[in-house]
């Protein structure tokens, strides 16, 4: 049986790094959270001017993208035929895989304490059921994993070519995996490109994540479930 | 030039109604927020159990699903070209247009106040361009407004088809709209099913809106942009 794997690549999730851990405004965030910072999820949304110190800081802080892929990728019949696998991989080299049958929260602020219970727990479960996981490991690492016949990346810098015709090629392969970049600015690194059989570009416009996410499972659902 | 409309039907949004505007949970959470009931948002997943003494309590305090559908909606190319026409229409007879070339707040409780701020103002400007309007209106109101030339509604009770058949079915008429139910349970009232022209369900399975959204306006495009 064909099996889909969605990778959301270079994820802006992470918890408080350590560089910024004794800002002004992080203490006081967490203090009124209850948290230590290495408990707390980095978000733009509250932590911009901290962030500002960090490098590389437009990639990160962003967890309402992999909130949205995530809830895009699962809200899909094709993941709830069981035929869809689901991972993010973040952008300091965490796997966070979503296991089979999972209802995500759909309000943000559930998805954050998940998230931060799944950074310190390593397993959420539920019923003796395990929902999600996360563990140590590189893009490579990822891949050697899940053992994919191909390696599909989606970026606006790719190939030229179409949703449909990009789930067609994908689906000529047993297991193609599909990689999308769950950040908000710039490319995928060329260490991760280097990894990708292929490099598909499936619009004209830049689109966000989420919007990608949709089309292309969806492309994909229309052949694999026919 | 073919003209889209987009409407979220019975979207589950509304300030906190006045038969529970007393009840102590309430009250304590006004309070925390510093805001009067009339300016907050009914939300289960903070007021649930005061939802419970509302009539027709499973339809109602979903924001999510409208901040979804509208990220959804707002994100497509067919929106940036500005061919496609955003609202939503509320279960208390609101009517919420989005109008071109706005970027919603992607975090939800940004996003929530921008809606209870919309509620007290009516209108959201910035930079004296109008990007937010509500008024009153039932639907049938705004389809006067909207003057469509054929309203395509879709419904898992609706006949069986496809979102490309849908699509291409639309586009022979100038201006179609797109209803689609903003609620998280049960089906479009019978009197909004009356003032629908057609009435489709493009999946056999029960998709939520936010998915329905997505794959109706990029069949759309697909054609549209092409």
């Amino acid at each position: 049986m064909t099996r889909i794997t969605y990778v959301l690549e270079e994820s802006a999730i992470e918890v408080i790094p350590r560089e910024i851990r004794d800002d002004k405004m992080i203490r006081q965030f967490c203090l009124k959270r209850g948290k230590h910072p290495e408990e707390v999820l980095l978000d733009q949304s509250y932590h911009h001017k901290a962030i500002l110190k960090l490098a590389n800081n437009e990639m990160r802080g962003r967890p309402d993208i992999i909130h949205f892929c995530l809830l895009e990728a699962t809200s899909t019949p094709l993941y709830f035929k069981g035929q869809l696998d689901v991972y993010a991989h973040t952008l300091d080299d965490k796997i966070i895989k979503v296991e089979k049958n999972v209802r995500l929260p759909r309000v943000y602020e559930r998805f954050v304490g998940l998230m931060e219970k799944l950074y310190v727990e390593k397993i959420i479960s539920y019923k003796e059921k395990r929902l999600l996981t996360l563990s140590k490991g590189s893009f490579e690492d990822l891949l050697n994993k899940i053992r994919p016949s191909t390696v599909i990346g989606l970026s606006s810098i790719g190939k030229e070519s179409s949703n449909e015709k990009v789930a067609k090629y994908a689906l000529r392969f047993e297991n193609p995996v599909f990689i999308v970049g769950g950040f908000a600015k710039g490319h995928f690194g060329a260490d991760k490109r280097k990894l990708m059989d292929t490099l598909f570009s499936i619009s004209r416009y830049s689109l966000n994540a989420h919007i990608v996410t949709a089309r292309i499972l969806y492309e994909t659902e229309k052949i694999v479930l026919a």
